[in-house]
Formats: structure tokens, C-alpha cells, sequence
């Protein structure tokens, strides 16, 4: 079928909407048909030519939100009409990670999706017969995707889609890093680099946090940018004794994050938190229904709303640090 | 009362065995007649200058055991005759760390400790009249030491000295950052940098532990050197997903841990771990109970055995990589 679709075609420059072509889906696969996509740090990082796993021409976006419209033989928990929610961290649950309670990095098809392509080595994306790889596994800014099976939460359908793709990467990976990672104690300090740009923010931002929350820093801290001076500084901001620095942001190429170990054998320690530890088909799912239950606020999340064509502006927003998330509405 | 002590004149050089004055404890303190000490690679650190808080002149040695001769006022749980262990690492049980689970880190004497002061500020060494500093608040290469009662353990008397005083800190920290900081599960795998040294080694030290392990790497990870390159290595060759890397060992002056975020964002940690996270008057006699009970196999942690006038020879032996630990016995 032929789908709209914004494309990578060159690092540094503005994505391309185009005209593609989507095979259909094979064995475990599934085509979605996307209502909303939301663009992500990450998206623009890989447009940037930053990310040290990059390449183009490549369909980007994986934030997305859809229904079913079509599965491939094979597929054993997803139907045509089923809402799904988008996952670059898919779960197999069969592989040793996907069976650990420890860890939410399934194993299953992490090569092929490193290197662009669908688990079977190819790609369902193409131009002119130029096969164009696959973002993430994902591929959400475009009109239909076709994805695995195991990538695809299926949510409830009383969930507003153009806000439950927001689980697709961002509260996801706030809200699990959190719960899962760090497991957060009620009545501990927290500081979120990044998030609070506008409280906290330079070079004096440890000295900062320790006015706020004592001289002896903070329980937990998160890093949310991918900057390993903000990381630094998330080490450091830490309490003595015990504190937890969580780094959920994925930093460049050839960047290190420099701790000076006194930090360490004075009780702090260091964690990574990829899409916050969630288990993607089983914890997005309640995520979105403790959302619909009115325990989680989603709309202060969605700062701006975008065509496909607009989605420039949504990288222009992020650069401009206006706003928290802008969300493209397809059709 | 005069004391034949191993004091450290200048970085680099050799200790001096000095008759030195010792002056009576005063409230708080204990006079402790040693009879063992194990001569520690932190000692040797200190006397090379390497330790970015170092001073000279001071009495070195933190591993000691001895017997309790005379008690200051206000002394509430120690008496003449006892035998105990010294704590470089304190517990007063009464400041917030100590009152919290989390951590060992005493918060009582830390400032005036780490200056080289008794409590009170002052120092109970001296010589013709000019004050000698204390070493991690024990001094322990001496005949005799004055130190906090919050700093010794008490000990089983029917625990042989020369072995126990390991427990001050070699041991204690070993299976401290196995048992408190680390919490290793049963089965787990795990590999200690420094300690196998004839197994595991050097720049490749990464790959021959994957080989060893698995390529996805160790569940746990032991730094016990305080070279950062090594830091390094144990965080490498931890276990993605879930692999947690404990660093015990004092890194020098200006000194960084340079770790790739990529290592954590898959799901490893990085701790650090000071003696172990042994509260010490708690936990240190009952690693001696367990030692007497035939839990704990101390004998092989001896590897020989030193006069106060060899205290230089255990500095040689451990710079030659000969032998585990040199125990020194006085009178």
C-alpha cells in the first residue's frame, strides 16, 4: 500500500513527508494504522546524526498510538480493531530477559532492530523498490506501520489514542524509571534533571539541589537528557549513603560520564533505566488504565498538536524548549 | 606513657619505628594495648601520597586487635580486659546513618578523623612535645593506641587476635560488600578484580572474564584496587540487564571513573561500598562468632607474619604482589 510517511533522508536536515510503499505483514506481524504519534527527544537526536547506532534514509517516529488493521499469519494476541500502543522495547516473553523479573530488555529481536529491520532481516518499507529501514522497530511517524507482534501493547479502547501514545516512550519511561528502577520510597527527595529545566538548571545545579533539599543531597535523582555533564551532576546531587542516580537519557557518541569515585564509597549509587524497566505489553496496559482510572494526569503532557507535515515544527519546539511534547494527529 | 610506634615522616619514604608519647584517654576513649595488626594496602596508599586526604607525620595502621587497659570517662560498653577489634569505620548508634539501615557511614567523628584528630580535635600522640596525627582515628602499627569506644568492637575473647584484627578491615570489607551492598543471590556468578589477580588480568581482563562468565557477563563485580581503570573493567563486565558493579577500592587524587553510559541505559548498576557497609560494632563480632563457628575460613588470609620493625617488609611484600596479608604481632 502506498502511506504517506516523514522521512530521515539526510542527518542535520529537515525530515521529507513522502509517498512510500508498505508491504504487508508477515509472520507475527502486525499493520497499524497510527491516529497519533508523539515526537520524541530521541527522534531528533537520531535526525541529528548524534546517536552512534544512526542511519538514513529511515522512516523515524516510535510514540505512537493505532488500531489494527490488518495481522500477519501467525499473530496469537492482537485482532483487527485492537488499540495498540508502539513499543521500541518489545517484549518476547520467552527469552531470558522477558522471563526475569530483573530486566525489561528482551532479547528477541534486538539485532535486526539495531540495524533497521523487521525481525526477519528485511525491511516492509520501500521507495521506488529502495528498501528504507525501520526507527526503533517502530517507524510511527507515517500514516501505517507495520510492526512484530511482541512491540505492540494492546491498550483499552476507552483510551484516547492521541494521548495513550504518550506511554509509548515518555511517561512510560518517567513513570518506570520511578517505579521500577529506582522503586521510589513515599516520602523521599527526588530531583529530575532535565524536567525542571526551569527551576534547576548549569553548572551550579548540584550546589542548587543541595540548597533545596539539604547538604547531604537527594535520595534519587533522574537524568533525562542523554548529557553526561547533567549525568555527572545527577551523580553528584545524590545523597551520601544512600542515594540513587538513574540515567534514562542515552548520551552520544564516544561520550563518557565521569564519576569521581569518592561519590561511590560514600554510599551513592548509579543505575540505567531504558524505557524505565517496563515490561511493555503487560505494564503499558495498566499504565493507561490507571490513567483512565484518574490516578495519572496526561494532558498537562501534551503541550502542542501537529500534522505529519508539521513535523519540523515539532523538533523546532523541542530546540526552542517550548512546551513538553508535541503530538502529531494523522487522517 | 612512651610507645614504640611506625610513624610516616615523609610520602614515599620508609616508616620510622619512634618511641613516642601516648597521652591517657580521655572521656569517650579507651587505651588498647594491640597485639596483631594486618598491614593493609590502604596503609601502604597512605604512605605513598597517592591519598588525596593524606598528611605526615602520623602513626599508620587501621587493622588492629588488642585488649582493652584502661577506660576514660564516660566509657559505657567496653572494660579493662575486653578484646576488640578496631573500627576506622565507627558506629556512635546514634546519628542519622546510624539509626538508618541504608548505610554505615557514622556521621560522629568523620570531620576530626579525617583531619587526624581524636573527637575533641586534639591528638593523644606526640613527640618532645609536638603533636603526632592519628591515622583513620586507630594507629595501629604502635604498641598501644588510644581511640573512641565508639570505634572498637568487642570481640570474643576466645577469637586468636592475630587472625580477628583481619576483620577490622580486609575481611569485613570482602564480605560486607558481598553480603551488605552487593545482597548476592546463591548461584549468582561473580568475579572480584584485585583478589585473582593470577586468574584475571589486565587490559583484556574484560574479555577473559566474558569468556569465564558468559558474553553477557558476571551478575556481580568486586573492585577492590582503586585503580579506575579497573573500576572500569567491573563495570564492563558486569551483566547486562541486571549486573551490579561494587567498588571498594580508594581511587587517587583527581582520579575518574570514566563510565560509558551505553554500560548502564542495558541495565547495569554501579555501587560503592565502604568496609563493606558494616556497621562495626554490630556486625563485626559476629563475623568473628561465624569464624569461630567454622563459617568463615580466616587461616588463608595470613600469608606471613611481621614484627613492628618489619612493618616496612609488608609494604615490600605487597608491592612484590607477594602473599595475601602480613599480620604484625607486638611484645
Amino acid at each position: 500500500m502506498q502511506i504517506r510517511a516523514a522521512v530521515l533522508e539526510r542527518f542535520g536536515e529537515p525530515l521529507e513527508v513522502q509517498e512510500l510503499e508498505l508491504a504487508e505483514p508477515r509472520a507475527g506481524e502486525v499493520l497499524v494504522r497510527l491516529e497519533a504519534c508523539g515526537v520524541c527527544h530521541t527522534d531528533l537526536f537520531a535526525a541529528s546524526g548524534a546517536d552512534p547506532s544512526g542511519y538514513s534514509p529511515t522512516v523515524l517516529g516510535h510514540e505512537g498510538g493505532g488500531v489494527v488493521e490488518a495481522v500477519g499469519p501467525d499473530v496469537r494476541d492482537l485482532g483487527v480493531g485492537d488499540h495498540v500502543v508502539t513499543l521500541f522495547s518489545p517484549q518476547c516473553r520467552e527469552c531470558v530477559h522477558c522471563l526475569d523479573p530483573r530486566t525489561n530488555l528482551c532479547l528477541a529481536i534486538r539485532e535486526q532492530q539495531g540495524l533497521g529491520f523487521l525481525p526477519d532481516g528485511t525491511t516492509r518499507l520501500s521507495r521506488d523498490g529502495e528498501p528504507i529501514r525501520h526507527f526503533m522497530g517502530c517507524s510511527t511517524f507515517a500514516e501505517y506501520t507495520v510492526m512484530p507482534e511482541i512491540a505492540l501493547a494492546r491498550v483499552s479502547t476507552e483510551a484516547p489514542l492521541d494521548r495513550a501514545c504518550l506511554f509509548a516512550c515518555g511517561l512510560s519511561t518517567g513513570l518506570g524509571a520511578a517505579m521500577n528502577t529506582a522503586r521510589v520510597a513515599a516520602g523521599s527527595t527526588c530531583v529530575v534533571f532535565g524536567a525542571t529545566d526551569v527551576l534547576v538548571g548549569g553548572p551550579d545545579a548540584v550546589e542548587r539541589v543541595l540548597e533545596l533539599v539539604g547538604p547531604m543531597g537527594a535520595d534519587y535523582t533522574f537524568e533525562a537528557t542523554g548529557n553526561v555533564a547533567v549525568m555527572r551532576q545527577a551523580v553528584e546531587a545524590a545523597r551520601m549513603g544512600w542515594g540513587l542516580a538513574t540515567m534514562c537519557g542515552v548520551a552520544g557518541k564516544g561520550e563518557v560520564l565521569e564519576v569521581v569515585p569518592r561519590f561511590l564509597i560514600t554510599g551513592r549509587r548509579v543505575a540505567g533505566s531504558s524505557f524505565g524497566g517496563v515490561k511493555g505489553r503487560d505494564q503499558v496496559p495498566q499504565f493507561v488504565d490507571r490513567w483512565l482510572a484518574g490516578e495519572i494526569d496526561v494532558e498537562p503532557f501534551v503541550s502542542h498538536r501537529l500534522t505529519l507535515d508539521e513535523v519540523n515544527r515539532g523538533f523546532e519546539l523541542m530546540e526552542a524548549q517550548d512546551g513538553i511534547r508535541s503530538v502529531i494527529s494523522f487522517g
